[in-house]
């Protein structure tokens, strides 16, 4: 424990053993009971959005005054638009609650009278850190409802009015189940690496913010698994056989819709055809950004082509989270996906082409969590998937992988009912044999 | 790096490159031919059985002479019979390779024209770390040979001479299809720190072997994600509704079918009914165990019950390992779960029981990867669940939970197809919206 004491360290397991308790009551309750219990907060995201505006207005009045970025500012405001587009994303969390726990992915007669099965349970106990973007609170809360997990929230002070007033309303729609202990919002004061060290109490933490954040937080947590972004460099892959015009469409929008975003692109690859002497697209797109308000670098080898551009690129592996954009040219295909390999976060990745085979080659060849082809990197995204709220969007490569709703929540267990069933009957020259048929999971 | 410097720092990267390199080529393979070179693996498991058994003489051998201990001597052992039922695993993993890597998880369309397909992709390379067992080598280099992973085997020295026999013959395996560097052995001279420090080079690393060598790797690795299980300590729950001929069996099989393994029995609990004055049934357990050769120990609450009984068990969460058991006696089910979570690894614990409603409660109630009714702990196997051979027991709550087959290899990659759509098109007002339909998987 580092200067806390021993009224934390006794807060802390408070809050754990609770949680603990809260999410094993959470997964005595009906699919239909937590359906309810999400429903109950979109509700009251509606219903009380003057209280949520006013709240969040003192956290940006605070902010402002303190002299919080651009970037951050825009992750901390809520609006009407956002509390809507919340309320629908819970709204379809609630609606896949029916199917979350307790789900049976594979039965198998391994042999007569043994029948296994592997249903779905709860992860259990999650520690989600989050900077500024108060919204992360109820999209969270809803998914560990819906999985049945219990859930310690930590905000960051920037947020507090805001989440404060989220909470309250959290806490309002678990008590009509009975399931108040479920989630805890951790006083801002709390330490995070206290929190951390203690293991066995906390199942998975999983840090939604700034890059330095989730380094940070992976490198305090020495024993409990941390699932996280660590860094979202896009990047957008014209290709000479691009539709120009949908390029210029899905450059903007990776850009410039919400440039505050892990999915915003960072890095344009535009092919060498784009760019040489005489070819309109280069000019094209750098008025476009221009006029959307982005300062544009340039990449070592396109500052070299030109004698007048952009200024150079302090590093191609910068993710700016804001209006700003680096512009490299490539050879080709090749070069595009080894670029991406190397200057990439394995995040979201994106080819514009006509060509079905190159596109091919693209989608099999970058190893990131999402590559697409002639569509904006903003589509990575839990509510776009179809999966609700998202948890975050990993780049890991072990467990949930991408946009991460729901199912990123869960585990599995396996549940072997038999008669009396011995290892060594099934020894050679054993009474009995595997048969490993394959069972209806209905 | 720890006392190596630049030479072995060399290596360390050209292991792990030429490992990249080689999960491409295998991930360039048809399907078909990842379980040809599985197939040609284990025929030369069984064509050159003489030359591996003479091998794994010679380390048998220096390790008698060593005064290695006997359940590791019994997992260094390689026999007939463990190279045949090796083989039939292998066999298993090969015939489910056509559909491993690429195997469409989910389609949805997304909007007219914007279709996202989750598709299964190798987790890329990695590095399996195991103690004594050789046979853990044909089987790991199968699994990731059929998942498309590059991998880093580090073998103990104790084994060295059976490891590179069987090494040979996986490299003659993958030659046949040109993708001889997917698989090296490391050298056993090399610092396992080094290796573990070298993050971005590998994704996943697997220790298989004894609680100290996991938590020694877990204590070591910092940034690369270790999947093992930490320890076996499983249990047999014994109700009063039991049939007692069928708990008998259940127990001597559990305890002493394979007394090394981590799925082996560690404490038996049992109803207190079944311990009373006039209880024949504790007598019979003891007087059975005894006769195969099993020391006992009373757990705290036996012993104070016992006038003469097993002596005092050291601490109710010991793995054994071995010949040895605790026995503690309970007041119900209630008190076994308790128990169970109390003292357990959540790795695999059962009930024998009549009694459905108790089954169902204790499958329920008991956090563990593998929980059963009636059957031995010994069936929590990757091969006996039928997913071929097993890379190991995962007791983790994320990524891959209890035997993992080949599915804990894989992650998945987001491919979406679009026609210049942008997440603005979306927005409220705009000209799109989501429908969100599931497409068939095939």
């Amino acid at each position: 424990m580092t200067n806390s004491g021993f009224g934390n360290y006794y807060n802390y397991h408070f809050y754990m053993s609770i949680a603990r308790i809260g999410s094993r009551t959470l997964l005595g309750l009906a699919p239909e009971e937590r359906a309810t219990c999400i429903y109950t907060l979109a509700d009251l995201l509606l219903s009380k959005e003057k209280e949520i505006l006013e709240a969040n207005e003192k956290d940006l009045a605070e902010a402002t005054k303190g002299g919080l970025s651009k970037p951050l500012l825009s992750r901390l405001s809520l609006t009407s638009p956002k509390l809507r587009s919340l309320t629908t994303g819970l709204r379809q969390i609630a609606e896949n609650s029916h199917n979350n726990v307790n789900r049976v992915l594979r039965r198998t007669r391994l042999a007569p009278g043994l029948d296994l099965t592997q249903v779905t349970v709860p992860i259990g106990v999650l520690l989600v850190i989050f900077e500024s973007r108060p919204d992360c609170l109820p999209q969270v809360a809803a998914l560990a409802i819906s999985s049945a997990n219990g859930l310690l929230l930590k905000g960051g002070s920037e947020a507090a009015h805001s989440n404060r007033a989220l909470m309250d309303l959290v806490r309002q729609a678990l008590e009509e189940v009975g399931a108040n202990n479920a989630i805890s919002l951790v006083s801002t004061r709390e330490e995070i690496s206290d929190l951390l060290s203690l293991d066995g109490h906390i199942d998975l933490v999983i840090p939604r913010g700034s890059t330095e954040l989730v380094r940070s937080i992976q490198d305090q947590s020495h024993h409990i698994p941390v699932m996280g972004h660590a860094e979202g460099i896009c990047h957008v892959y014209v290709d000479n056989d691009a539709d120009l015009a949908k390029a210029l469409k899905i450059i903007r929008d990776s850009k410039c819709d919400y440039p505050a975003a892990c999915n915003a692109m960072e890095t344009l690859l535009l092919h060498e055809d784009l760019v040489k002497s005489g070819a309109a697209f280069f000019t094209d797109v750098c008025t476009m950004l221009k006029r959307e308000g982005v300062t544009l670098y340039s990449g070592p080898k396109l500052a070299e082509q030109l004698t007048f551009g952009p200024p150079r690129a302090k590093s191609l592996k910068t993710e700016y989270s804001g209006l700003e954009c680096t512009i490299e040219v490539v050879s080709g295909l090749e070069q595009a996906v080894n670029h991406i390999h190397t200057y990439g976060s394995g995040h979201t990745d994106v080819i514009v082409t006509q060509n079905e085979q190159k596109a091919s080659y693209f989608q099999n060849q970058v190893d990131s969590a999402c590559v697409f082809v002639n569509a904006s990197t903003r589509f990575a995204d839990g509510y776009r998937f179809g999966l609700g709220a998202e948890v975050g969007i990993s780049t890991s490569r072990i467990h949930a992988r991408g946009p991460m709703g729901v199912e990123g929540l869960l585990t599995t267990k396996w549940v072997l009912k038999g008669d009396g069933h011995a290892a060594a009957d099934f020894a050679e020259g054993g009474s009995m044999h595997f048969t490993h048929e394959s069972l209806p999971i209905n």
